[in-house]
C-alpha cells in the first residue's frame, strides 16, 4: 500500500474521537513522539478526526500510502460512535470476525470486576483479518497489530493513555524494533532550568544541524518544555558505537556551553525537585520551608518525589503577617520597616523556619504575585528567596515576568535551583 | 475553492512544526475548539505537519477543499524553517509580496525593545495578495486574514499561544461571527467535581444526542476533563432564545441528575478553589490548613486565586511526625496509638491548625500517597481529610486510586468539596 514514502517518513499518528475536536487536550502526540524517537524512528504526521466513519477511513488510506507505520488512537469503544475497527477494515480491504477467544477473555473481565458484560462490548472482539491482539491490560477494548509487509504495518489503539501506553511499551515498540533495526545508538537526556525555550529553540537547532552533517551518523531529538524548565532528548546513531557517542558528546558539550548554567543534568527522567531530594539524602541534611507567596508550591513539588519525608521536616504557608510573627518569629518590627515582600523579611523567615523546625537549612520566600498589590517600588512579579544554614544566611532578588499562576511557578523553580546549588 | 464542504463541516485546524512531532505539547486545538463553540462553531479537523514545504502545501490545499474556515498555526517566524506563508502562496496561488508598511512597523518593534532588527526578519513583511493583517501584539509575526469569499477563509496565526490566542480574540472571532450570523444562543459552562470523566462521556453524550434531535434548535458542547475535574460548556441556538434557553435548561436539569451531587457550579471560568474562596470571603470566615500526604498542594491550589490571603490565615505541611506534634499540638500518644494516617491524628491535625492559626475553621490531610509505606489495613490511597469549626470536628475516610500524583490530586480535590459543602 506504500506509494510514496520517502526513506525519512516513518510514522503517522491518527487520533480519532470528536471529544478531541471539542475541548479535551491531546498529550498523544507528545508521548509517542518521544517514544518513538528512544528507538530511533520519528513522528512525521499527525492527524484529529472526529467519530465519522468516511473521515476515519480516509485518514487510515492516506496514512498507508505514505507512511510504513501507522499508529490509530481512539474509537475502539463499545458504542455506538466507536467505529475505527469497522473504518481499519474499509480501508485496508481486511474484513473483520468475531474471535471467540477475545470475547470470552472481554467476559472474564467483567466477570472479575462483578459486572455483567454489556452486549454492546460483544463489538470489542471484531478484529481485523490477519490481526495480532494487543492485550490491554487496563480496560476493555483489545488493541490490534496488522503486519501487511516487512515494512508496512498499521496498529490500533484505544484512546485512553494509561490504556495505551502500556501496550506501546510492552508491545508495539519491541516489535518496531525488530522491524526497523537501528545502528547502535547514544543517547542522553538533558534538562535546564530558568531557561526561556525560545533560547534552547534557538540555540540548539543549529546545533543539532551541524550535528546531523556528520557523515554516516544519524541524529535525532525531542523538546518538552514547561515554564523555564526544559527536558531536551538527544538519540545519536552510527554505524559504531563510539563514533555516535563521540558526535553526542560534542552536541552535549555545546548545548550545555550554549545554555550557560541552566543544565542540571542528563538523566532520564529526574525532574529538579528529585536532584534537590537525592542531595538533601546524600549528604543526610534536613530542610525547612517558609513560604508566602508561593503558598505552598514549593513544598507540594518537593513531595511530590516519594522518600521526601527523609528531609523535608516541616513547611509553613505563612500568607498572612500575624503568622509570619507567631510560626517563624519574623519580628513584627522588621516588616513595619521593610513591608512583608523584602530582603530582610525574606531572610528572616528562612531563619526562623530552619529555628523552628530545628533542621540544617531553611528557605524562605515572599514575593508579590499579583495582580494586585503592585507599586512603583515593589512591581508584581518581585520575589525575594532566603536560605539560611548554620553558618551564613543569604538571599536573592528576581523580577519574574507574566501572570500571578507562572511568577509563582517560576519562584519555585529558581527556589529549587537555588537548593540545587548549595 | 471549496468542493466537498458539508452544511455541517466548519473548521480545520493546520499546525505546523517539527518540534510538535518532537515531543512538545500542542493545546491549539483545545483552545481554539472552545473558542469556536462559543460563537456556534466547530472544529472539525486538526492536522499537524512539521516544517516541510510540500506536506504544508498539501494540508492547505486539502484543507480548502473541504472546509469554510481553514487555521494554520506555525512556521511564520523569521528563521529559514519557517515557511507557511510559502507554503500559503504555493497551495492558494496567491502571490506574496513585501510590504513596506508591515517592514516598518517590525523594525519599530525592535527598535522599541532596543534591538537591531535582524535581516531574516524582513521575511516576516511578506504578505499573501489579498491579505489583510492581522495585528500580533506579542511578538514579531504578524497573522494573515485571506477571505477568498462570503464563505471561505484562511487564516496565518503564529505558533505561540500567547500570541494566537489574543489574536483569535480580538480580530478572527468578531469578523467570523459576521461571516457566520447565528440565531440566538443560551450557553451554559457547567463545572463537576470527583466524578471520573467516562461517566460524564456516557450520561451526558446520550442527554445531548436526545437534545439535539429538538426541531429548529442545534447543540453545540465541549468537554474538558483534568484529574476527578470536569468542565462542560453547553451552547444552544434556536430562532427564538426562550426556546434555546428552555432546551439549555433541561439539558442542565438532565446532566445535574446524571450527575449526582458532582455538579458545583455553572459560572464562566469558575475553579473549585475559587468558589471556596468567594464562600469563605463571603462569610468572612478565615481558614487554617494542616498536611501531610498533599505537602502544600492544597494551600498552593487555594492562594492560586488572588485575595485568598483574605481568609487563608495559615499553612502546615507537617510531613513528620514531630512537626505534627510541635507545630498542631497533636498529642504524640495518640500517634503512637492509631499510626500518623489515621481518624483522630486528622481529626488532632484540623483541631489544632484551627487552633494555633486562630481562625474559624481548621482543615487537616493525613494519607498514604505511595509508593510505599501502604499495609494490608491501610493500603496506598488510604487518606483521611478532618474539618474543625468552633462546634464541632468531623472527618472523611477516602481511598483514591492512581499513582502517587494521582492520590494527591484527589485528597486535594475532596477537601475543596468537603470546603465548598461546609
Amino acid at each position: 500500500m506504500l506509494t510514496s514514502a520517502s526513506s525519512k517518513s516513518k510514522a503517522i499518528l491518527i487520533c480519532v474521537g470528536s471529544e478531541l475536536l471539542r475541548g479535551k487536550l491531546n498529550t498523544h502526540a507528545s508521548h509517542i513522539a518521544r517514544r518513538l524517537a528512544s528507538i530511533g524512528l520519528t513522528l512525521d504526521e499527525e492527524h484529529t478526526v472526529g467519530d465519522e466513519l468516511g473521515q476515519i477511513t480516509q485518514a487510515i488510506r492516506q496514512g498507508l500510502n505514505s507512511y510504513p507505520i501507522v499508529f490509530l488512537s481512539g474509537g475502539l469503544g463499545p458504542t455506538f460512535d466507536d467505529i475505527s475497527r469497522e473504518a481499519a477494515a474499509e480501508a485496508t480491504g481486511c474484513p473483520l470476525w468475531r474471535s471467540k477467544a477475545l470475547m470470552n477473555g472481554i467476559k472474564a473481565k467483567f466477570r472479575r470486576a462483578h459486572f455483567k458484560m454489556p452486549d454492546m462490548n460483544i463489538r470489542q472482539a471484531d478484529l481485523l483479518q490477519g490481526a495480532e491482539v494487543i492485550e490491554n491490560r487496563f480496560g476493555t477494548a483489545p488493541g490490534q497489530w496488522i503486519k501487511f509487509s516487512d515494512s508496512q504495518v498499521l496498529v490500533l489503539f484505544p484512546g485512553p493513555p494509561r490504556e495505551l501506553y502500556p501496550m506501546l511499551e510492552d508491545f508495539v515498540l519491541p516489535r518496531l524494533k525488530r522491524m526497523y533495526p537501528r545502528r547502535p545508538m547514544a543517547e542522553s537526556h538533558m534538562h535546564f532550568v530558568n531557561v526561556p525555550e525560545s533560547i534552547i529553540d534557538s540555540k540548539v537547532r543549529p546545533i543539532i544541524a551541524r550535528a546531523q552533517k556528520t557523515p554516516g551518523v544519524e541524529v535525532q531529538f525531542t523538546i518538552l518544555a514547561q515554564i523555564n524548565l526544559v527536558d531536551f532528548d538527544i538519540f545519536v546513531s552510527a554505524a559504531k558505537l563510539p563514533l555516535a557517542q563521540k558526535v553526542l558528546a560534542r552536541i552535549e558539550h555545546e548545548v550545555r556551553r550554549a545554555s550557560a548554567g541552566t543544565w542540571y543534568g542528563s538523566n532520564m527522567d529526574y525532574p529538579l525537585e528529585k536532584v534537590v531530594g537525592d542531595l538533601f539524602r546524600k549528604r543526610r541534611a534536613s530542610l525547612a520551608l517558609a513560604e508566602s507567596c508561593t503558598g505552598g508550591m514549593l513544598a507540594a513539588r518537593l513531595t511530590d518525589i516519594a522518600g521526601s519525608s527523609e528531609f523535608l521536616q516541616a513547611g509553613w504557608v505563612t500568607y498572612s503577617n500575624a503568622a509570619k510573627v507567631r510560626d517563624l518569629g519574623v519580628p513584627a518590627q522588621l516588616i513595619r520597616a521593610h513591608g512583608a515582600v523584602s530582603e530582610p523579611v525574606a531572610r528572616a523567615m528562612a531563619q526562623g523556619a530552619r529555628k523552628a523546625a530545628q533542621t540544617d537549612v531553611g528557605l524562605g520566600i515572599t514575593g508579590i504575585a499579583g495582580p494586585g498589590g503592585g507599586s512603583p517600588g515593589k512591581p508584581v512579579g518581585l520575589v525575594y528567596i532566603a536560605l539560611a544554614t548554620e553558618k551564613r544566611v543569604s538571599s536573592q532578588r528576581f523580577e519574574f515576568s507574566g501572570d500571578r499562576s507562572s511568577i509563582r511557578q517560576r519562584a519555585v523553580l529558581a527556589a529549587l535551583d537555588i537548593l540545587r546549588k548549595i
